[in-house]
């Protein structure tokens, strides 16, 4: 079925299309972009509440701004759906996060529009002024940066950093903070709470609304509505006092709170706001979802709901004859309930994904013994470690990706002081449709280089469990981290009893001859198909399921290289650096000789796509694994090692 | 000459010895207290001018609450001179920072009055926090947890993700800004100006100086004074609104600012805050330097003087006969001007590091060219890519063990995107007296897990000059980093011509037989020097200089497995996934056999003391490779490679 734009939608080929239509048609462009928004992620997937919610923004920004010229920086951009309509992709917005299709994030390749490729939050008032103070260095001094960030997103570190450097700058820097109260989960923190008091606070209110309804009423010529602006914002900060504003007391101009749903109302601001030189930020206020009923009512829910009937609102869900096994995610969820029953010193936190990760469970059961801090993953850290010197048992949930952000709290406020921390990294290994920036591909290579760090990886649901009961032992003295994929595990009886793992030791999945293959973590499946594959061909690799890259089981290792002059590693994280070089290490440090193979994430970038297509495209699939077996098996003649 | 603390300081063991000491004579205990930290440190050298700034602050925090029981982080540590003078160290303090005493900074192994371990600023709020969340659910409710930080400190991210949290948290954590306008350089941003507002406004403190005037007057009786502090503070809420101060709204309760070094009106603001629960904020205003003029008026200078005469205030310099080489940060600092002036791209960030890097130097020759953020590592790296959207090439500045602080910038906002931001990794290797928080060993092995990035290291300043040169040039379209160590090179004519390097290509020191040395940076030139130890014994292996660990140069690497049997790898990275594993991962890729040793940092803690300790102890010195070189050259017929 083909899905087609409304009447005006389908005349907008370019920001420049747009700005021919009249401002009284706006709110029949929102309604056709909004429409056009559900049209398609109901058929096709990808994220949802969040585009839905800035679509009048995302309209207004275009109409006013001289975009591409003027940089408009979308933070996190998994709301830039509208953006990416309007900016001349309306037709391939069907191919949204597929393979080989346009990114769900805004990508400097694909676009000269996307000035500023996103994903992880937080990172677009940096960016920004980057740009605005490069252009404040050439002397563009009417070019414009605009960095749209969400309030979730401004309560990390970064964007604290950037306000901080942005209010002494003289650049053409406008913030806009699009505040619905939402991360993917509800927002956390002192400053949600404070955006909150600034929007109910009536006299405060009183006094904005005086001035927008000043300019409201100004003269469209802009020289003279620039010079009434700084006037009334004059007039203004007399009335309240300089410290009377969280931004303001960082330098930074502050306009609003106003409607974010009302498109000419923003179109007359953003107008002002461009004669204003130097920096500023707009609040502006806006819902999640706005415009689909049930978006609105369950944001998190349907942040990225997967396919659904646009009119009933029913979210499809796969249905399947036999049981299947759960997400690694819910494992983690349920175990950690389970263990904070018997042991009282656990606790658990995560950085704005308690849905994402699963420890909304015991935030629902447990409440005084799991937290989630907002999107803080280096707090998060440290905050873990701070727990920890007193006795505290410390699960921190970060995903692989987002722990490259807390990288030095766990260099130096965990592992230099050999705190048991055990960080559990969700998403490792390739990640699918949410692409390069999402992928967890590089957490082997850098948790395996800091000392005492224990790095592990379970094959399966059961072996999750184990892992996780061993790092909560008294017994165990040093941080532990525990990385496994997003999605569904193998076993569908997952909820095995629980045993303790002796650190840094392996497990033989099977003996074999000719070849060995070890593995690290979930991929340890793909060789378990592989090999059953190869059973018929006659086939008869072993298989160890190695566990720990770091302490490495060397007395396994020592039973590999005595018995086998062919090594294969395959891991679902980057070739350089990682467990196979882990290998290669060992294999030099005790002066074995072997043809080995590492497997893994090639060191390039890796694009989106479903799961199986990446894995298929870097040869990291059951059948690529397969051949490569059968190439080593068969290539006996062939390959001398050179000397 | 043996150096005698006061007679009151004499009698104080620990803190219990000092609450034995009348309140009337706190003064003189600060007095003896400053002067032996003088008396130590211009003899025994290491961080000054911090000290002297909090001394008063030491004795009240120890003298008012119930250390160790009571929790008390110091933000970065090297400001804990007194602290540990003060908890059992004043006589071992004339160890501090040398190769077996005591550390500059605090440590847990080394006291339990040292809660949590520092170096790295900005981790003090969230590690309080932790332990009074941790206190909190273990219901220890009168126990306290303070954050000591200062105003530089505060402006990094971390320290914002921890007060958001920290306001909503119901836990006793109190939050000690430390105000003195200073980082090791000036502090800067718009947090400080803020700052300085609050304490030049006049309303403001005379509204603050009545609730204190009225506090002071109360009885000490504990009940009724919090009792009383509780009611005023309500009634000062009521005078200025919720919204007045940026801290309150955080949710944090705001005491302050008050003067730093009056140890008597510290004690009683303290008791009276102990009594008060939740999470609060007191602002003292302090003088870095205090009570050595030469240190309060050149306070970058003496934060970290090495030896001087105390009388004359005299900073001694080495004496040499011949011209010395420059130190490797002098080098940058003066060729980003030279190229600078030849390319009006080229644009110099630092996060807080200007005088430490030398960036000062174009900051002071171009201030439009330059800029020092602040402690805003991942602000620092994000803004250079922003920049580099536009064109512009950036010299982003960071040590390598801070560098970890930006590492998700470093892959999300500049590798992905393949944009060519030039990476300055300062104090790359071990670091000397800092020790184990600010050895760089890491960055070898996560940057080059990294795709697209370029990883590279200098043997020598003309190197150093030829990579910025390289990094520099249009046609390197790829983010690039240079790393190299803290202090001299070795050239004393460094002013060398800059030319070109291919990137990815090393360099032939010199031709050999038996055995070739792989080196990468600076510690090729303790090969250099091992080999002509060797020369006389008739031992002659081959020497390269790598130059790139990524990417690393095929050719050059082909030709030496072709040719060489042995080969010895070094660097001042760790061992575990480094420029050594690096070539191992090549060598099997290309199925080479030899017996390769890889010398580096161990993957274990190196604690502090000289880089010349340091280098002996983990084998990195030339004498340490002269004997590996031998053992190697000469163990033919002991090591056969097992099979």
């Amino acid at each position: 079925m083909e899905i087609k734009p409304g009447p005006l939608l389908q005349t907008i080929n370019s920001p420049k299309d747009l700005k021919n239509i009249s401002k009284e048609d706006l709110v029949k462009v929102c309604n056709e972009l909004r429409q056009y928004i559900v049209d398609v992620v109901s058929v096709h997937g990808g994220h949802f509440a969040a585009s839905l919610g800035v679509v009048e923004l995302t309209v207004a920004l275009h109409y006013v701004f001289n975009t591409p010229y003027d940089q408009l920086v979308w933070d996190v951009g998994h709301q830039a759906y509208g953006h990416k309509i309007l900016t001349g992709r309306r037709d391939s917005f069907v191919t949204n996060r597929k393979y080989g299709g346009i990114s769900g994030f805004p990508k400097r390749s694909e676009s000269v529009y996307d000035t500023f490729g996103v994903g992880h939050s937080s990172t677009s008032i940096s960016a920004a002024l980057g740009m605005a103070m490069a252009s404040h260095y050439k002397g563009e001094t009417n070019r414009q940066h605009i960095a749209v960030i969400g309030d979730g997103a401004l309560g990390a570190g970064i964007a604290f950093e950037a306000m901080n450097h942005a209010g002494i700058e003289k650049s053409n820097v406008l913030i806009i903070l699009n505040d619905n109260c939402m991360s993917i989960d509800p927002n956390v923190g002192a400053l949600k709470e404070y955006l909150t008091d600034i929007t109910t606070s009536q006299t405060f209110n009183d006094l904005r609304d005086n001035v927008w309804k000043a300019l409201g009423k100004l003269p469209v010529g802009k020289d003279f509505t620039r010079d009434m602006a700084s006037k009334l914002e004059l007039a203004l900060k007399g009335l309240v006092s300089r410290n009377s504003n969280l931004f303001e007391t960082l330098k930074l101009r502050y306009f609003g709170p106003i409607d974010g749903h009302n498109v000419n109302k923003l179109v007359d601001v953003l107008n002002d706001l461009k004669g204003i030189n130097g920096p500023k930020i707009l609040h502006i206020k806006t819902v999640k979802g706005k415009g689909y009923d049930k978006a609105e009512k369950d944001q998190t829910k349907w942040h990225a709901p997967g396919l659904f009937d646009k009119v009933t609102g029913e979210i499809y869900k796969k249905k399947f004859e036999l049981p299947q096994p759960p997400k690694y995610q819910d494992v983690f969820g349920r175990t950690i309930i389970e263990l904070a029953k018997q042991n009282e010193k656990i606790f658990g936190i995560t950085p704005a994904m308690p849905s994402g990760c699963s420890l909304k469970f015991m935030m629902d059961e447990m409440p005084d013994r799991a937290v989630d801090v907002g999107i803080c993953e280096q707090h998060a850290v440290t905050l873990s470690a701070g727990m920890a010197t007193q006795g505290m048992k410390v699960f921190c949930n970060i995903y692989s990706s987002f722990m490259q952000r807390a990288y030095d709290m766990v260099v130096h406020d965990v592992a230099i002081q050999n705190l048991p921390v055990i960080f559990c990294l969700d998403r490792a290994g390739l990640v699918g449709e949410d692409g390069p920036t999402h992928h967890g591909c590089y957490d082997i290579a850098y948790m395996r280089c800091i000392p005492n760090m224990i790095v592990s990886a379970p094959m399966n649901e059961s072996e999750l469990r184990n892992l996780m009961y061993t790092a909560q032992l008294d017994s165990t003295t040093s941080p532990f981290s525990i990385r496994y994929p997003r999605g569904e595990g193998v076993l569908s009886e997952w909820q095995t009893p629980m045993k303790e793992i002796i650190i840094g030791t392996g497990r033989k999945i099977k003996d074999g001859e000719g070849l060995a293959v070890l593995s690290f973590g979930h991929p340890g499946n793909f060789v378990a198909s592989a090999i059953r594959e190869l059973k018929d061909e006659g086939l008869n690799p072993a298989h160890y399921d190695m566990r720990f890259a770091k302490p490495i089981d060397e007395k396994m290792l020592h039973e590999v290289f005595s018995k086998f002059k062919r090594v294969m590693t395959v891991e679902d994280g980057t070739v350089t650096g990682g467990f196979g070089s882990a290998v290669l290490e060992f294999m030099n440090t005790h002066h074995y000789q072997a043809e080995v193979k590492v497997l893994g994430i090639p060191d390039r970038l890796v694009e989106h796509g479903t799961l199986k297509q990446l894995y298929e495209e870097v040869g990291l699939d059951a059948n690529h694994i397969a051949a490569k077996i059968r190439t080593m098996l068969g290539a006996d003649a062939h390959i001398a090692l050179k000397s």
